[in-house]
């Protein structure tokens, strides 16, 4: 492993049990029925473990969206021509996306990154522009990328997930855009998880049955031609990943860094989530998963890293949109935690937390 | 019915099919594969319908949090003592609770009303005290409230839900406080979707198995004793209601007059949701259901509404919170709706269109 992520890696703080176990005991002193907040108490006790304060304070939303073309769309895996990533990506900097659209409305600082499209994109003060590979090679035929841009996708990441927690205490969201990124993300999942390409593999954007079984026979192949080494995070990121995929995983470990709680989004973002967990087990306890995608290949990425997503709403866009939708969610939990006042402080009668802890 | 609340009913437009069929054909144009933000393309739908507007703008965010109490406590049907509806009423206005820590955080505007309670509470600027009665009567003895005082909890709530909506446009949302209020709340849904109190009844604030037992007894008392007429829902809520449910459904009723959407919180709400429905059917295209209550009855409720929840966080603590926390949401439906880009717009290729519509 690269030095710099090396020590990116090496900086990532494990969550504080000792904080953890005080909001529990702070959580179950708020006034309200022990148990009545539901999921949203597990997640403020997380957040203060991941902080380091049993009063956990969000200080703001990011989002990283990451680009990347995929030349395996040459197999026709996927209904949209390549051309989209690139146009997709200007759609994003002029807001005109789903995902822009709700950054604006929910107040989220979104950064957009061009890992490695294949059209030129022109510069813009909105726009990163890594461009680690003119899009990732065809994973049916051989290597997405090299294990050097593997590792470069990485560092530069995480440099910018860096960027976008600033201080910490933040909610660092991550998003992807990539024609045909479900079959790397199905094939990355296979490969770290141990299961059969017949179910980490998705219907993606549109396919039908038949269509289907053609992807995951693509899926299997670009294993099989690769034989990506399962214990090595990096091998399998350079044989059958992406671009945009290695710059998630290294945002995540880089906002992880600087003292952050990472949302992530769906199937991609999950992929690339099963790459840093690889790079560093302990980012497991700072990432929430915002929603289930739609995505078959989802619920096993969830499964897998231990994850239950804060919402269920059939989506799968992709783009960061299920991220970005929890984050408002996650923080009313934090808030619940951080400013209710205690049945002592607030003078409410408490009589009834024994009995109602039976439930 | 009283005169005032036949001009509110009255009042209230249904929504827009006309609109709704061009908000569907804009959201098909709109950049990203067709269905692909799942849940989110209906609710944006049915905002257009509401707000009469293809490109809906929600204007902002305000709760009503109505509270009362209850004399069937007196049957043990509860874990927390009555005191506690007042104290949790100084609470909300001191910002404490989890409802008001989650409306600071999401920038909602709260209006608190005692409808009911049974301490005097002292004058505040932040309270709207009615105080139609000192607590509902004993539901297992007798009725709860006149039908005179049934009527003013509804006229009293519609111009709060007025008020609340403003100039229209605005996500409105209910919640309640009132210990013991799922005794009567699982009444009127018996009464009004003809089903037992066995499922209607659930474990409200920590009921153990016996308890649960005896809290039905006591449901299907009330109903016997009352024997309320299920055709009249202004008879069932003075028979077996509560000040807080009545002042709820007035509310609903109100900000529909004012071409507000409603966001219904859980169980209290949805009793409350059952009787304004009854008295104007085509309200019930303007609920959305915030989330689904851990509360056994609130299923039934949501079915009977026809209402998908938006969040299902495993919460059953009333106050409004489970509403609040899906406005963000409901929120950013709208805009993409309204701000996204369509493919025309934004030059995006849409050959996948059509192959994506077959999944």
């Amino acid at each position: 492993m690269n030095s710099e992520l090396r020590t990116t890696v090496g900086g990532i703080a494990p969550v504080d049990p000792e904080v953890m176990k005080r909001a529990r005991i702070r959580q179950a002193r708020l006034t309200k029925p022990p148990g009545s907040l539901g999921r949203l108490e597990e997640i403020s006790v997380r957040l203060a473990g991941i902080f380091g304060n049993t009063r956990p304070e969000v200080t703001g939303r990011a989002l990283v969206i990451a680009a990347g073309d995929h030349d395996v769309v040459r197999q026709g895996v996927t209904a949209y021509p390549q051309d989209v990533t690139a146009q997709m990506v200007l759609n994003f900097l002029a807001g005109g996306a789903a995902v822009t659209a709700m950054a604006r409305r929910l107040d989220v600082d979104v950064t957009v990154v061009d890992a490695g499209v294949k059209s030129p994109l022109p510069e813009h003060p909105g726009l990163i522009s890594l461009r680690i590979g003119p899009g990732a090679a065809d994973i049916s035929e051989g290597p997405a990328m090299s294990r050097e841009q593997a590792e470069r996708c990485l560092v530069e990441g995480a440099r910018i997930g860096q960027r976008a927690a600033g201080a910490g205490s933040r909610l660092v969201a991550t998003g992807d855009m990539g024609i045909g990124n479900t079959t790397p993300s199905s094939a990355i999942t296979a490969a770290l998880t141990g299961m059969r390409p017949e179910v980490t593999t998705g219907r993606g954007t549109g396919r039908n049955s038949d269509q289907l079984r053609h992807k995951t026979g693509i899926v299997a192949r670009a294993l099989a031609v690769n034989d990506p080494d399962t214990d090595d995070a990096i091998d399998v990121l350079a044989k059958v990943g992406g671009f945009e995929i290695g710059v998630l995983a290294g945002v995540m470990l880089g906002a992880a860094s600087r003292s952050s709680a990472i949302v992530i989004d769906g199937f991609i973002s999950g992929a690339a989530a099963l790459i840093a967990t690889r790079l560093c087990p302990q980012l497991g306890d700072r990432l929430f998963a915002g929603h289930r995608s739609a995505e078959a290949g989802h619920s096993i990425v969830l499964d897998h890293l231990g994850l239950e997503p804060v919402l269920d709403l059939d989506m799968r866009l992709g783009e960061g949109t299920g991220a970005v939708l929890a984050m408002p969610i996650i923080e009313a939990a934090a808030a619940c935690l951080s400013e209710m006042a205690t049945f002592d402080e607030a003078g409410v009668s408490d009589t009834g937390s024994e009995k109602s802890a039976t439930t």
